[in-house]
């Protein structure tokens, strides 16, 4: 661990002590006496972060930082720029975008001025900023915090402020190129990860659309009934159905027409059946997203990732952006689930994470914000690292391995009073050579002596 | 710029063109369409970001980008560890931190459940840290952006949404160690920034209470005088005075004794001086901050940063947490100074820049969180980094270097139709062997009709 910086200090090394585990050893007795010391004393006011936030102490930043360098560098090799926004937006930037969730947008206290609201996703504010600045064309990654007044389930790595990671293709290009680059950047990055085995489901809101169609869901319907299929993932199809019929008052026959074709898994082959599915072709649309699906697996089998990815007529999405093709990865390894304690009995449970990365084409947003309705077509993913940061951390608690959250190379103290001035000499040339130091609080002896009576 | 990528690779490349000018031409090409275009049609809505809020793009994440890698390179070489707190804190968290500029806080709707603010700096929530987990021993950095209702000038680098970037030193040390410490990391930062020759001015909050005491201000008129003193660097004397006597009701006679202290500046020297003074020496809180001033100059003597720093009784800094020696570091140079353009009649003026650095010690701020009171004596420096953007953009545009805002090493693209396959087969063969690489839209002279005729 010691670095030879030149004979100089060499010599000058020969009066100091090293020290490496004092501050360790430190750290655990005063642990320790924080245990004992219980918690007297009242608190005169609650010392907590917001609900639904965390901090992020050393260890954790040191994790997030090994994740970040691996899905920058995958997005910095498809040739993507950044761009950074502010983290609030005019609140009219944000209205109409969401959907039903956007009763869940925080909005700033008015203090006179401009009406403002935190951020919800990365998509609005990259299509303000391309409709703002005129860009017809650019492939951008962004990484950012948002925020949304959600019921956080933090334990399953889901929280009320949380980073995402996007990653876009604005502007025309031939048809389901960017698509297939999006699933191929997902594909790269969850392999990299290393979280274990994963699957990509493929659909189309055009293919959705066109079979509510054809099932006989009324026009405006379509938006509400989409929600409902969004929740197969968490509800068995009998509980969706009886939400389509008693609530949002579908026919019975609908919804098992529905029901039908939600359970329908495949590749191209399936997109291709479904072409010629008597009631399926009647739609224009259905016909228009399944011939996009087919090109779509065409390319991926050159990008050589149609492993991992299943057409799945039961992906829906809540966003109300989506135009045409969506997607979602989810993490199917039985072992890659996070530990949740059940706070109530100290119990543990196996919860599973859900999806770690989702994304789509949406190529009327921009159109909403030029003021002249010029389209940019644009195609995304965002990949949902707060439930990675979980799953590497809970990684990281289980393995032997330490996390190092400094990178001190050298550590300069001695054993008696009086050298004072020679560590600082020392540490100040060795941060004049470029290397990482740190001095210890105070003399050997005296370090220990005052820390053991902080203890 | 072409890697080679094998020889199987390299037989493919034959087919292929390779472009890197395309993009650029269009751009040009599209600038003028933008700029010919002219703004017919009405705007239905705002297209703007927040006031006092800005994007960045990618050329400035670029410069951005390049500017974080030599101060957390600085951090890091100085052992620090990093952490990361919610943009928003509880509402209680933040009051009475910040004095008179409390009123400037960004408070958050009330949309039922906890009242919440954006932070205004990094240095309470790290306290807030502290406290909450039992922390007393801890060098750390935070790089995060920070919300003030400030009336911006967007023009001097001056925002409501802004980076912070800040180092502390949490714990017991020997007096003036950590302290001497943060002034070091100011002069390797501003020295390897290359933005020109800068100084460090230095004073200490006892040094400015016992002289407020000893030239006979009223205890309770210590922060409000204090505040006025702090406007010394953007008014003369003379308007100082006025507001002191008018505005805020002291006597002539403290006035004028309060201005012959603030008028001087100097090194250990001067500390030594002023132990001496006959006025100055009554007061035992302004002694103690001349003997840590002393040590301090002696300890930045052995690290080589005294060339730079500068004992000055008129540096005062607003904050209500500061306990003991605050310092703030300015550019010096000339030609050092941003391009501010008048909107009214276009003309351009060049400002100073202000402060690029500033911290002190706070040795109570802690305790206000703990339930028992316990203090962590910390200090700690923020470097004022949008405005050293500011600068590092107005250079890059000065200069004929082009900024690079992706990393692309290979442009994929062929000169005819019909080779989208092995196009598409190439790339993805590059991304497997970690090369960086673009496709460009399409086959080239369908790209060059096609984006000629876009514009």
């Amino acid at each position: 661990m010691l670095t030879n910086a030149g004979s100089h200090l060499e010599q000058m090394f020969t009066q100091l002590v090293f020290v490496f585990q004092i501050d360790e050893e430190v750290a655990k007795l005063l642990e320790l006496k924080v245990k004992l010391g219980g918690d007297e004393g009242k608190h005169q006011f609650v010392l907590k972060t917001a609900k639904g936030t965390r901090d992020y102490n050393p260890k954790q930043m040191a994790i997030r930082e090994k994740v970040f360098n691996t899905i920058i560098s995958c997005f910095k090799r498809h040739g993507a720029e950044t761009i950074d926004t502010p983290v609030f937006e005019l609140k009219e930037t944000l209205t109409g975008k969401y959907g039903e969730d956007s009763k869940l947008i925080y909005d700033l206290k008015d203090q006179g001025g401009e009406l403002l609201s935190l951020r919800y996703d990365l998509t609005v504010p990259f299509a303000r900023y391309l409709a703002m600045n005129k860009i017809t064309n650019i492939k951008r990654y962004h990484i950012a915090k948002v925020y949304r007044r959600d019921n956080p389930a933090m334990t399953r790595g889901r929280y009320r402020e949380f980073y995402q990671c996007d990653f876009d293709i604005a502007g025309q290009y031939d048809a389901m190129i960017p698509d297939a680059e999006c699933l191929r950047i997902v594909h790269e990055i969850l392999s990299e990860l290393d979280l274990g085995d994963f699957r990509i489901k493929v659909n189309d809101r055009r293919i959705l659309d066109g079979m509510f169609a054809v099932c006989g869901v009324p026009d405006d319907k379509f938006r509400t009934i989409c929600s409902t299929v969004d929740k197969l993932d968490k509800m068995p199809w009998e509980e969706v159905k009886k939400e389509m019929v008693n609530e949002k008052g579908l026919s019975e026959e609908a919804a098992d027409q529905i029901g039908e074709y939600v359970s329908m898994q495949g590749g191209k082959d399936l997109a291709e059946r479904l072409l010629q599915d008597q009631k399926m072709s009647q739609s224009k649309q259905a016909c228009a997203g399944l011939s996009d699906i087919k090109l779509l697996f065409s390319y991926l089998e050159l990008f050589k990732v149609t492993d991992k990815v299943v057409f799945d007529l039961s992906l829906a999405r809540g966003l109300d952006y989506y135009t045409g093709i969506i997607y979602e990865a989810v993490l199917t390894q039985a072992g890659v689930a996070l530990v949740c304690t059940d706070a109530q009995n100290g119990a543990e449970e196996s919860v599973s994470v859900g999806s770690v990365a989702g994304g789509g084409r949406y190529d009327g947003l921009v159109g909403m914000f030029d003021p002249k309705g010029r389209k940019v077509p644009c195609v995304g993913v965002s990949i949902g690292i707060e439930r990675i940061f979980s799953i590497m951390e809970q990684k990281a608690e289980a393995s032997a391995e330490k996390v190092r959250t400094t990178e001190v190379q050298i550590m300069v103290a001695s054993a008696q009073k009086n050298l004072l001035e020679e560590r600082l000499k020392l540490v100040s040339e060795l941060w004049n050579a470029g290397i990482k130091a740190d001095i210890s609080r105070a003399d050997l002896i005296d370090e220990i002596r005052r820390r053991t009576s902080e203890v």
